[in-house]
């Protein structure tokens, strides 16, 4: 293997098996010596890629902003229908989650911060956001029930996937978006029963 | 003041102080100094009723599980109606998060456990629990859509109150009730839309 691609697979791995450490312990009782030994490599594997935990925290913090990004671009380039859109966005973050253990980490950590005073994580107040502005869209349109109250209605969605996320014992594998999934058709079903 | 009296006075007051203190930051980054200063008593009179961390982390467990036995007491006085049934309770346990530092600090170090591969909170467990059993009632009773799948629907129930726990930025005073409430009008008023 070149240099340059063994290079980039150590720090790859470095990286997964950080992430796998904070999503279970959190950011002051993440060991990292349990991350070495669960990547199989040396110390100086890690320390060659990151200088200390800190360092790991900001990796995983530039990478929980590039998904944000890319999940708003996804949703940005499709053809509006709101409400549709809304619960594929939910849906799609919670496959997101689920698929990567590095955006787990980011989340764990960002709600540490958030806990101490910081702001909310970027991730959580994209979906604030873009649930008002989709639900917005879907009144405009009339494809809403006019009695529901829009601000509680994107709090509710909002409610929905971050509580799943918090609910769910196993954050990888199929638990967390089908559960997404199963209360989203429940909840547009029922708010778009009444629309005209 | 009596010895007595003032004995548990100091205890309530270093259980608080503890309590904001784990609230903010979790169990590991906790600091036992920070705690004596946030009383503005001696390090003397907190060892004096507790030996350790551990033992401040056990009184608000136990705490907890007294908390839950009360609630579902309270729920379990009341004459079934199912749906409304749920909603006070879901909301009753958002007021009582809102008014109870122990409680939320309780709930905080229950949620590290669980992600670092424990059980869910007993709190958790039991909202889930009867968020099924009063839907499955108010299903008996012919009051919810019929249409509704029960698991996905108690499942939303227990995502609205934890989602709005996890996405609140201050959990004392009167957001987190304020929210659960508008979001539980929301989901009632859709899911009782279309029973007879």
């Amino acid at each position: 293997m070149p240099k340059q691609e063994r290079s980039r697979r150590t720090y790859e791995l470095v990286l997964d098996a950080a992430a796998a450490e904070f999503v279970r312990f959190g950011y002051s009782d993440a060991s990292l010596g349990q991350v070495v030994e669960r990547t199989g490599l040396t110390k100086g594997a890690l320390y060659g890629h990151f200088s200390s935990k800190q360092d790991l925290a900001a990796a995983l913090r530039r990478h929980l902003e590039a998904v944000v990004e890319e999940l708003l671009g996804d949703i940005g380039q499709r053809q509006g229908q709101g409400l549709a859109e809304l619960g594929e966005f939910i849906c799609s973050v919670a496959e997101r989650i689920s698929a990567d253990v590095r955006l787990q980490a980011a989340l764990r950590l960002a709600d540490e911060e958030f806990r101490a005073g910081g702001k909310p994580s970027v991730l959580l107040a994209s979906v604030q956001e873009m649930s008002r502005k989709l639900l917005r869209e879907t009144e405009a349109a009339g494809r809403l029930d006019v009695a529901l109250p829009l601000d509680a209605f994107a709090d509710l969605t909002v409610a929905l996937l971050f509580g799943a996320y918090h609910a769910s014992g196993e954050l990888s594998g199929e638990e967390l978006p089908q559960r997404v999934r199963n209360m989203w058709s429940v909840l547009a079903k029922l708010a778009t029963k009444g629309a005209g």
